[in-house]
C-alpha cells in the first residue's frame, strides 16, 4: 500500500480539508503516477455535495488529472517511468461488454468504474486525484504529449474529450455549422476543438459578457440567449449544437436553431427531465441526443489532436490551499476557464 | 372551375356527409387526377375534431390518394391522361428555400401546403381525397406502379412514406435491429419496410394480440410492452426503434432499449411535451428524433420500391356510406390495417 496525501471532502457541506490515505499496491498491469496537476470539475462539487446520489466520507475527488510514471507494474508494456500521462473519468470498466470491446469504455453495459466515489475490483470506494499519487491499470491510463503544457493537459482528460467526442461523433468539420451552448470550462474546449476540427462555430452565451474571449478563443460568431432576438435570427442554422450547459435550459427553443438533420448534444444534465415538443423535433427532422465523456482510444485521439494543433485549455493555476475558494469561483462561474491545483502544493 | 362531389365534415361533431365544392382550374402545371381510392388516416380525424387547431367548415379531408389522371395543363411534362397517379400530404410549397432546393419539402421552411385544410397560393383552403377529383401541381404528382395494386396504393401516400423515409434516413438494413412500436397503420408499414429493407424487424405492442399477424407481416420478434419484463430483456438492443404511437409513451423506457448510438424516431406525436431524462441519453449515446412524411423524389423512391419488392399494405375497402362507422372503428383501433375509401361509391 502507498500512502498518500489528498485534499478530501468530509462532508456535503464542510470545506475541503488535507488529510491522507491508502493506495493499492501496485499490481501486475497498474501503473503508479505521481500527480503533478488536477483539474477542477463542476462534477466534482456536485458529487461532494450529495447532487448525484450518496457518498462515502471522506472522499477525494478530482478526475482531470496529468502526472508522471512513479512505478510499473511488471506486465505494464504501455507506459515507463518517467512518462507524462494522464487519467480521466475512469479508471476501470468491464472489458468485456460489446461497448467496451468496441472501445468505448464509458458506455460500458455494466457500468465504467469513475476515478472518484466508484467502486473499485477490491470494493474500496475510488478516490480521485485531489492527492499526491494514483494507481491506474494501464489500459485507462493516457500518454499525455510534449507538446501539451503539463499544467494545461490535465483539464483535457473530461472537459475536452467530453466535447471533443461528440463533435467527431457528429462530424463537426468543414462546412458544417456548430454552435456552442454556454462558455465555461467544457464550452471554452468545445469552442476550440469546433474550429480547429474546421466547423464555423457559434457561442450561444447568457450575455455578451465574454464576447472577445469567445471571438479569440476561435468563434466566429457570439450571441446572447438573454436576447429573444437571437433565436428568430438564427433559426434553422446549426448543424450541432453542443450544449454544456448543466441546468435546465428551454430545449425547444434551442431545438428550433438546428437545421435540417440537425442535432443538439447535451454534455451537462440536470437531474429533472427535459421537455421536449415533438413538433418541433418533427421541423428538419431534428434529434435530441446525451454524450458522455469519450472512449479511452478517442481520449488519446483528442490529446494527440491538441498536440497537433496547439489547443490547450486556459487555466488559473492555484495552490491546494485555494481550493476552496476556487469551488466558490466556479459556483459563481468566475473562472477563465479552469483551475487546476499544483499537487506540489498539497501539505506535507 | 370543375365541381366536385365529396364527403365533407360540416363540424368538429355532425358525422360526415356528402356534399360539393368546386376546384380550381386546371392551370399550366397542374393535373386533374379522377380518384379512385382514399386511404382513412387518423389525421383526417384529429383535423376535423380540431385536436390540431381551427378548422374552417365544411372541410373535406384525406391525404391517401390513388386516381387516374383526366386531364393536365400545358406545360405538364411528367403525367399523361391515364397515368396511374397519387397524391399524398403535400400539395405545394415554396419551392426557393434550402430544405424544398434539395428535395426535402416536407420540411419547406415556408410551410409545405397540406392537401386538406392548408391554404393554397389562391388563397383558398385545400379540400382533400374523400371527393372526386383534385387538382394538384404535377411536382406533387406521383407515379404509382402498375405492380402496386391500385386500391392499396392509397395509403403508401402518407403511411408508407412516413415510415419509409426514417428507415432510410437511419440507414435501417442489413445487421440492423429495428424496433416498431405499435402495430397500427403506420406500424404495419414499418414492419413490412424495415423487413424489405433486411433488417431484423422487432415489434413492440400493447399486447400480443396481433401478434401472429406482425411476424405474417415480416416481423422476427414480437414483445409485449404491458410486460415490465421486455424493458429489462431488451434493454440496449436497437440500433432504431420507429415509435408510430400518438398518444403519450413513457419515452425514457424505451431510450433505454436503444444499443450504442441509437435512435428512437417517432412519427406521431402528442399536443403535450415529451419528458426525457438526459442520463438515459447519455448511456449508449442515444438519440430521441421526430421525422416528418418524407420529400416528393424520396416518396417516388418509396412507391419504386414497394413495387420492386412486392409491398403493399394491408387494407379493408369500404363504401362511402361506410366512413362514419370507419373513423369509430379507427378511434377503437379496430382495423387491419388502413380503411380504403371506394370513391366510384360517392353518392351522385
Amino acid at each position: 500500500m502507498t500512502a498518500v496525501r489528498a485534499f478530501a471532502a468530509t462532508s456535503a457541506t464542510d470545506p475541503l480539508a488535507p488529510g491522507t490515505f491508502q493506495r493499492r499496491e501496485v499490481g501486475p498491469k497498474d501503473v503508479l503516477i505521481e500527480i503533478a496537476w488536477a483539474g477542477i470539475c463542476h462534477s466534482d462539487i456536485h458529487t461532494v455535495r450529495g447532487d448525484w446520489g450518496q457518498v462515502q466520507y471522506p472522499l477525494t475527488v478530482g478526475h482531470e488529472i496529468a502526472g508522471i510514471v512513479a512505478q510499473v507494474g511488471p506486465e505494464v508494456t504501455g507506459h515507463k517511468v518517467g512518462d507524462r500521462v494522464g487519467v480521466g473519468c475512469m479508471v476501470d470498466s468491464c472489458r468485456e461488454c460489446a461497448n467496451c470491446a468496441a472501445g468505448h469504455e464509458q458506455y460500458c453495459h455494466n457500468g465504467f468504474t469513475d476515478t472518484y466515489n466508484g467502486v473499485d475490483r477490491d470494493g474500496r470506494i475510488t478516490q480521485g486525484g485531489y492527492s499526491t499519487h494514483i494507481v491506474v491499470d494501464e489500459h485507462f491510463v493516457l500518454r499525455v504529449p510534449e507538446a501539451i503544457p503539463f499544467e494545461k493537459a490535465a483539464p483535457l482528460l473530461c472537459a475536452g474529450i467530453t466535447t471533443y467526442s461528440p463533435l467527431r461523433h457528429w462530424n463537426a468539420g468543414p462546412g458544417k455549422k456548430v454552435a456552442v451552448v454556454g462558455l465555461g470550462g467544457l464550452g471554452h474546449m468545445a469552442v476550440k476543438l469546433a474550429h480547429a476540427l474546421g466547423a464555423e462555430v457559434t457561442v450561444l452565451s447568457q450575455s455578451l459578457r465574454k464576447r472577445d474571449d469567445g471571438l479569440r478563443l476561435g468563434a466566429d460568431h457570439y450571441y446572447a440567449t438573454s436576447d429573444p432576438a437571437t433565436f428568430t435570427e438564427l433559426a434553422n442554422t446549426f448543424d450541432l449544437i453542443v450544449n454544456t450547459v448543466s441546468a435546465p435550459i428551454d430545449m425547444d427553443a434551442y431545438l428550433g436553431l438546428l437545421a435540417l438533420h440537425g442535432t443538439i448534444v447535451s454534455v451537462g444534465a440536470p437531474p429533472e427531465p427535459v421537455p421536449v415538443t415533438l413538433f418541433t423535433l418533427f421541423e428538419n427532422r431534428r434529434s435530441f441526443a446525451g454524450s458522455k465523456i469519450g472512449g479511452i482510444a478517442e481520449t488519446q485521439e483528442m490529446l494527440d489532436f491538441c498536440a497537433e494543433h496547439g489547443i490547450a485549455p486556459e487555466v488559473e493555476v492555484i495552490r491546494a490551499d485555494q481550493i476552496n475558494a476556487a469551488w466558490e469561483r466556479v459556483l459563481a462561474s468566475d473562472v477563465r476557464y479552469r483551475f487546476v491545483i499544483d499537487i506540489s502544493t498539497l501539505p506535507a
